[in-house]
């Protein structure tokens, strides 16, 4: 006999929404503190903490305390540094407002699409129909399915694009304040960049968490009993995530490289000005890119994730005996585990910004590790304490045709599973793209014998990161699958993503501490204002690597429960390797990671060849441009990356979003499984080594430029061959690690939630090419 | 009611044997004509075939006849290219011979373990046993398979062996007359090239159906009516010829490479002499590389394929109805179609060395492509003949339990879809890698803004070019698989290797001009003859590339077929990617490929370091080298490669032996399958992108020297910005065309052949870890 949880159905719904609203407070708060540091001149640049007697602790053991106030008073700068935060963040609203129309006459058509597909299901009947899995009760008739999915799409679609758009604020707020306070030392500067982090991490999670809530129970006045259908619909709230984090991540990933690459190629190479010079015409472009790919397209791609993965949990839910008993504590466990994740996220935060403190560079780079760490074990008490009164002892969860028992306990370690196979990825990821460990000084090394040879090793490194990342994700498959079916592979992704609020946090950290570089320097602060934003960069450059790493790792656990829940609801009972259907699937979905890639590597190189030709233009028709008498036109440019990025999208857009329903509609659900299941296996391989080779080469890079240590400085200094060699790798790298390789998440997740949401339209009319010749 | 096949069994029996002996007779004919180039001082280089008169036909259209002849009289040049030829000779029989060493050290470890694998399987048991298909008959003991899969793997590695000797031999036999013909004129020296490429293919080819048919015949005194068992046994031939391409892809690209980059990297970069420089003491290894990498590590990869997927498609069909009938003509149907491939590849190559006549530089890419074309078309009808009188016009092929019932017309369209797969394989190779075509040209300028955007581009062209290739893979599977199971993919895969003579013969051209044009070099020959060699080697990359995309498809298609076999062979009805065991095993074998590539590229880079060490000693230690009064050393720079490169291998030789063993030990049959469709449908795309992406670089490279567009000539010359960039280029795709991705074809054959081998052990005492814990 199944028994209920011991958590009350009604503490779930005060538990839920108490703790997202605890989050929401939390982010608002620590925007609050951000704000306090004032971008006033004549206020000055003070932090409202009260002012601290620094010690000077220069050099102990090669590391150095940078902790002397510098040009604190000089209220000019002040200036300047507002001015460049508005030029920044206007920037990156007007990229924001541009895909915003793109994205909402993508919307509008594609919320048609799925509202006549899935209608036209049961001929646009209004009339109930027996369930699909339990046939002897009745459900709601397809047409509402039909009309919830499209709205919860929209839904999802609107949360994402807001969390996005928040995130990018505050990230743009916080870049210039971080410059600020890096006059009064590293430590301050630290703290408000990682305080805005933290707006970003828990503004998403907790909105997301929110509205799903909201929307469920909002659903569940019209479906009433009828959980089948009722999270049928819900997956579309997935789909409206993952399709913002499209023009998210593509998008954003070509912009920020194409200004980034456009940028470099006419200022470092051809005018030898340095990078972030405030006469280069790109420079704001490239500045806003940070924010736009790498704030806003991480923010929305790991929103999909946590979305699909939710989605993908509830629909199996709801055909195991959590929706049969209807059972609403359990039914909900994947949003419980969100709950808490808030909470234990928010007390990791505490630890960062109130308790530790960071004295010194080298501080920096265990201060946020630690963060990934604390989280983690503090989380899996968090799990063990969910799945102990959130679930009951004993339950059953669908299995392909059959009802698979399940222990509470045994979930926990699905869970837990996840979760920890994000941290082992995380370290790994650091290990193969930190300066601090050998690969990424063997690749520096390599520069000896020229840019050929840093490539080579470079892209050895990269295939080799993918070994012990692609174990970890094997394993918590095998657990999570083993014990509990998708349900438990779906709950593993949860697991990875329930820190999600720190992930973010230490992610958005990165671009916050980039572009606060280089506001000193087109602000022309000091050298040593520069060296300080500079070593929150170096730390911030790891941090981007491990979140690039969990959030393919999440991709590959989400794609692979939504890809269960795919074939669950198509009515598929085997994906049988040994049929021609499925053979072919899996060798052109593993093709598709390859011609995706081949798009956004080509689109990066289109749109920056559009940045050169306008910068160039500029340097050659504005005169006093480079002796710094005459401004650019940082418009033009920020205005030619939107548009470029925005109409380069489009190809590698369509190959997404069109293969499933081409594949479906034509080659039926057989071959579209296989093509899922091979673009996944495929995909994740290519992500995670073209991230990690283009992370490896951009610190080998810094670590010739540090010179921290004495092999180090055998390579350097700047302008040396060896380190003109690994600045070639690292320009290699700009598209792989920020645009082609995050872009394969997206590729991966879409086409899975895609086929989740269209599944009762391929299962009904699908395959129509087969049924013509047979 | 299944009839017999319309061809009389002893028809059968004298068709293969005599075909394979008019191959070899035809072979030895092409060598003899090659020796009447004589390489003597006294004799003078003469041509058998008397002299015409040359008439002067230059520049018509850009084009150029370089026919006059240059420099025959001097004898001096030809002492010196008899002595550079004996010294390439002696460094790849040196090679060679230690390679042989662990060769034979190798053989005999893993003839004990397939011995006493198998024979485990009934414990030893010398009794007879009911057979695994048809349990109503008695079949010879599982002992007596152990032994005989043992024999045929000795035969089938020594088959192997040999045939990479002889090519080899022929080819560096080779090199120094098709120099001395160039002076004689271009034709002249493509009709030796070319003859001599046509020795290999020929050799190779009928060697290995003459072994493989008397293998069988022998076999068949001792099984006699047990056919199952038989041909479970002569799967070890496949296992032999292919556990030898190992050591010659893998071992023979890592020696190439070593060789090349370390020659390059002292010689062009470091004292700044040009390639292909006597004084230079790696130059000799250099050459020695082309001949075992290229030509011996070729030879030895697609005499692995033509074996396995023979093997493949006779195990699969002892179980079809042509077993059980005892239908000894439908049987040997794989070896008809080889049979008849060798007369249509030798009315080719007639075509190319008799009927037609090379009289412009223009005239030779066209000549190489126009064999191809021919072969494929004649071979259709030489199948649709097989088709008809090696088949019964009806019968059954075992498919995962069942009997499916195939017409001969529609074996036919397995085996033909197979063949023209192949065509447009190397169709499409050819667009991506020749400098004929905008591809190459878009990649070599986008060498204009420097080195970063070569790569870039050129990654880019590697990942679309995989598209089509895999689209034609993908049909040929889906068309062969429906018609007739694995069987159907197998002999698509003999389909695509049935012109193999042909493809060999215009593949071990490439290396063979490469080599003349290095003699000419070396032999201080002038500028001219430099030209012709040049413009023979040209059109060598393209058939090089085209050679690669042929053994990469027939690589896909062959493991397809092992593994179908496996499957078949291990008892599996299913491979469910909806299970845990299946779905962990394709996602971890989706990333051997990026392992093992990790490890090739890794070993290519310690080899070249090791030779660079000994390269710069000699340049500082011999009084004389630079000045060209001095000989260098070339004898400890071919050891050094030697020992290097034996050395390197042995670590991805390990990943790929193991990896099977230790899967299907301890995890199982599934596990095992999923490992080998992971690795297959990754490796696949991984091996095509990383060719066709070193094919391109260097083919930019080659367009901006040759400087033969108004586009190219703005690009170069020799030394210019834009040509380093290409250099760049051509240096990173060195280890990635000839080393990491031709070797990946290895991974995916020897893990599906060997597991094929294994499958009974793995069947009886596999799943170790899993027993242990259920």
């Amino acid at each position: 006999m199944i028994g209920k949880a011991l958590l009350p159905e009604l503490w779930t719904e005060i538990l839920v929404p108490v703790c997202a609203v605890v989050g929401i407070a939390f982010s608002l708060f620590q925007w609050y503190i951000v704000s306090c540091v004032k971008l006033t001149a004549d206020g000055g640049a003070s932090s409202s903490s009260s002012s601290v007697t620094e010690e000077d602790g220069k050099n102990v053991n090669g590391d150095y305390l940078i902790e002397e106030e510098e040009g604190v008073n000089d209220q000019s700068v002040v200036a300047k540094c507002a001015e460049i935060q508005t030029a920044i963040s206007e920037g990156a609203t007007s990229f924001l407002f541009t895909e915003y129309k793109y994205v909402g006459v993508f919307m509008v058509l594609f919320a048609a699409i799925i509202f006549l597909f899935l209608g036209s299901v049961q001929g646009f009947s209004t009339k109930s129909q027996p369930c699909t899995y339990d046939k002897t009760t009745t459900c709601k008739p397809a047409l509402a399915t039909a009309l919830f999915s499209t709205i919860s799409f929209v839904l999802g679609a609107v949360t994402s694009v807001l969390s996005g758009f928040l995130g990018m604020k505050i990230a743009t707020y916080a870049n210039a304040r971080t410059t600020l306070e890096a006059r009064r030392g590293v430590g301050k500067a630290f703290i408000v960049a990682f305080r805005s982090g933290a707006v970003m991490g828990f503004l998403l999670a907790a909105n997301g968490l929110l509205v799903l809530y909201i929307t469920i129970n909002l659903f569940k006045i019209y479906y009433g009993d009828d959980w089948e259908g009722l999270f049928e619909s819900i997956t579309g709230y997935g789909l409206g995530g993952s399709s913002m984090a499209l023009f998210g991540r593509v998008g954003g990933g070509i912009y920020t490289k194409a200004a980034d690459v456009g940028a470099d190629l006419v200022g470092k190479v051809e005018r030898n000005i340095p990078e972030d010079d405030p006469r280069n015409p790109a420079v704001i472009a490239d500045n806003v890119g940070d924010n736009v790919g790498d704030i806003a397209g991480m923010g929305s791609d790991l929103f999909g994730s946590y979305a699909e993965s939710s989605c993908a949990a509830l629909v199996v839910a709801s055909i195991s005996s959590f929706g049969i008993n209807h059972d609403f504590t359990a039914m909900l466990f994947p949003l419980l585990i969100s709950s808490v994740g808030i909470l234990v996220c928010l007390i990791t935060t505490l630890y960062a910004t109130d308790i530790s403190e960071i004295k010194a560079v080298k501080e920096i780079e265990p201060a946020l590790k630690n963060q990934l760490i604390i989280s983690t074990v503090i989380m899996t008490v968090g799990i063990a304490l969910v799945s102990w009164i959130g679930l009951p002892s004993s339950f059953t969860i669908y299995n392909f045709g059959t009802q698979k028992v399940v222990k509470n306990w045994e979930l926990f370690l699905c869970v837990a599973v996840g979760l920890w196979a994000g941290l082992i990825i995380g370290f790994v990821t650091e290990y193969y793209t930190s300066n601090a460990y050998s690969p990424v000084q063997d690749v520096a090394d390599s520069c000896r014998t020229g840019a050929a040879t840093n490539v080579i090793f470079g892209l050895a490194l990269g295939y080799k990161s993918v070994i012990i990342p692609i174990f970890a994700i094997a394993v918590s498959i095998f657990v999570s699958f083993s014990f509990a079916a998708m349900y438990g592979v779906a709950v593993a992704a949860l697991g990875m993503l329930s820190t999600i609020a720190t992930g973010l946090a230490i992610d958005a950290y990165g671009p916050i501490s980039d572009n606060a570089g280089g506001i000193a320097e087109m602000a022309g602060m000091s050298h040593r204002i520069r060296e300080r934003t500079d070593a929150l960069d170096a730390a911030g450059n790891t941090t981007a690597a491990i979140g690039k790493g969990f959030a393919i790792g999440s991709a590959a656990l989400v794609s692979l429960a939504l890809f269960g829940a795919f074939v669950s609801r198509a009515g598929i009972q085997t994906v049988d390797v040994l049929t021609p259907k499925v053979v072919i699937g899996l060798l052109v979905g593993a093709m598709l990671p390859y011609w995706f890639s081949a798009m956004t590597m080509k689109s990066v190189g289109s749109a920056a060849l559009k940045m050169v030709e306008e910068v160039r233009r500029q340097f050659n028709t504005i005169p006093g441009l480079m002796e710094g008498t005459a401004k650019p036109d940082y418009a033009t440019c920020v205005k030619i990356s939107t548009d470029a990025s925005i109409k380069e999208m489009i190809p590698p857009g369509c190959l997404v979003m069109l293969t499933p329903l081409i594949v479906g509609f034509f080659f039926g659900v057989e071959t579209l499984s296989g093509v899922l299941a091979g673009s996944l296996i495929s995909g994740v391989q290519i992500a995670i080594s073209a991230s990690n080779t283009g992370g490896a080469w951009d610190n080998a890079k810094k670590y010739i430029e540090a010179g921290a240590s004495e092999h180090a400085r055998s390579l350097g200094p700047k302008g040396s061959e060896p380190h003109k060699a690994a600045v070639i790798g690292d320009t290699i790298g700009d598209p792989l690690k920020d645009t082609s390789g995050p872009s394969l998440n997206i590729l991966i997740k879409l086409m899975a939630v895609e086929s989740l949401v269209f599944a009762p339209f391929f299962a009904t009319h699908g395959g129509f090419l087969f049924r013509i010749f047979s």
